[in-house]
């Protein structure tokens, strides 16, 4: 027996709102009937796009929310004037327990605000946790943290290790992820003080901790969950997608250059295809802030409505496995 | 009129180690007359390896070193140590002005202890940085520091940033080059306590500063000196390499699935051995050691002849440019 699930979304975050996001909210719960979804934004538009679409009424309800919150504000700031934007609305139904999650793929500053003050954190969590996931040769490693925290204390990252161990386990379905920190170097006694510091207390947790890894290993897969503060792992994301972009970018210039090319080119689209799809973010879903009483997800800023529904489907995936649950046991047993 | 240079190379260090530093060597003087090369290692592997090449005499000497610097040793105790290592020997030459510059595919640890501890820092110089040379789309830009400063300050930086704009200008005559402070935004207040602290030194600094630069930009080239502490700068230079690689082997494995692609590959094959060079590390020489009292150059570990030859190249630019009398005028102009 599947379990239902209430999930409140952001209409207006991110480029491609609120067309797209609507588009996947709609594509989820015709997918999956156990889904219930809040949709949370200026009612007059979203009523307007949901006019396009056939589905059950009884899965999806619009709550209106008319502050915007811009990307140039202050996030703390901003979260506390606009209460009538969607990210407070759309937020305060899971601190009300009305919803199991939500989802926005607006800035992320105000999503790690928001998600820290309005849901708030669980009791012992010292620092909520961003933590996507990142393409590799063998799949998807999960990178924690590349939220707020750039200025971070060992502690938080065995918490990081510890909850992101927990998230890919029950998500992702791998059992005993390998927890690795990220370093400049395989020896405990390389890098800085934070990661000297962490490397010993990690070994000493109840984790599958493998040691230190470089960051060319990263790209080979050989860790499920890469360990590191937000200003590292900030940098490791986004290089991420600035340079699959480019490499792209530049494969494609090559392969136009001439008549020969553009004939092998046509031959190889299905391959190319296929090689792209590996790097795609959409199949990923979005961004758990791990941490707090309540799932908070960060969709990527340019989500299509693929991504927003696998997004939807992955909040799924969390409640029913009551990560938040295990995660307050394990915290608790330290 | 071209000036002379000697240049003292290691011919021991690096994955291959003698053969193709011999050879790149050897093709170095055979290309120009005004390169002199002390070629330091162990002299009847060397003499073996010279019997395979003409060229003219006067141009090489073999100095004869017996110890090697294991990567496993600690590198400042393998300094103190191993003065017969073709590493001490080496950077000596530099140390008493025989040679102009010193060359190794050793480890990077050893170089730099050595760097710093035999040939010495330019006086008023915090800290030497190692600044390689990483692809963008529109050429390379300068990351520095990639060295073993992994917790630095903010003046370090400032530092990084002079030099880096001084190595750029004149090795790679990009005049006023553009310097980015890697960060995790592109405001002045985003970012850790360090880049917080050195992004209005560097307002102050007579460099073209075009800010804070997200990773995300950074392969587009929107940089030619990207500044960040070694930990990061380690960081993204392995994951530059990590990605690069894994991203061809996926490639490779698409274009070879099937008959079909086969052939596609087969009409390609100039167009993408075009697109991987762009991303050959071979073309863009080594990594000097910037700060010292003489020129100290990490080739790729991996280096063959062409990065060897590449590297010899380029430390003639910068003997010929003068690059460590203006970084001693613009350290002292402070």
């Amino acid at each position: 027996m599947q379990n239902k699930i209430t999930i409140s979304v952001d209409a207006m975050g991110g480029d491609n709102a609120p067309n797209e996001i609507v588009k996947g909210c709609i594509e989820s719960i015709n997918d999956d009937s156990n889904i219930k979804i809040y949709l949370v934004g200026n009612n007059i538009i979203i009523n307007e796009q949901l006019e396009k679409y056939t589905y059950n009424k009884e899965q999806l309800e619009v709550v209106d929310a008319r502050e915007i919150i811009e990307p140039c504000e202050s996030p703390v700031m901003a979260i506390r004037r606009k209460k009538n934007s969607s990210l407070v609305k759309g937020l305060e139904l899971v601190k009300e327990k009305k919803a199991d999650a939500f989802v926005s793929a607006g800035s992320t500053g105000a999503i790690l605000a928001g998600g820290t003050f309005i849901v708030g954190r669980i009791k012992g969590i010292e620092r909520p946790a961003l933590a996507p996931l990142i393409p590799n040769k063998k799949g998807v490693s999960l990178l924690i943290d590349c939220g707020a925290n750039v200025d971070s204390k060992a502690s938080y990252l065995v918490q990081y290790a510890k909850m992101g161990s927990i998230y890919f386990e029950n998500v992702l379905g791998i059992k005993n992820p390998k927890v690795a920190l990220v370093n400049i170097g395989e020896e405990e006694s390389k890098g800085n003080l934070l990661v000297r510091e962490t490397y010993p207390l990690l070994q000493k947790e109840n984790i599958n901790f493998i040691g230190n890894i470089e960051a060319r290993e990263i790209p080979q897969g050989k860790a499920d969950i890469l360990v590191c503060d937000a200003f590292v792992g900030n940098i490791i994301l986004k290089y991420t997608e600035g340079f699959a972009l480019t490499m792209f970018d530049m494969l494609k210039k090559a392969l136009l250059q001439d008549t020969r090319s553009k004939i092998g080119t046509l031959l190889l689209k299905p391959a190319l295809k296929k090689f792209k799809k590996g790097f795609d973010y959409t199949e990923y879903g979005g961004a758990p802030l791990l941490g707090l009483e309540g799932l908070v997800v960060k969709t990527h800023g340019s989500s299509d409505a693929k991504a927003v529904k696998n997004t939807i489907l992955q909040c799924k995936k969390f409640a029913n496995q009551q990560i938040n649950q295990k995660i307050k046991q394990n915290i608790n047993m330290i």
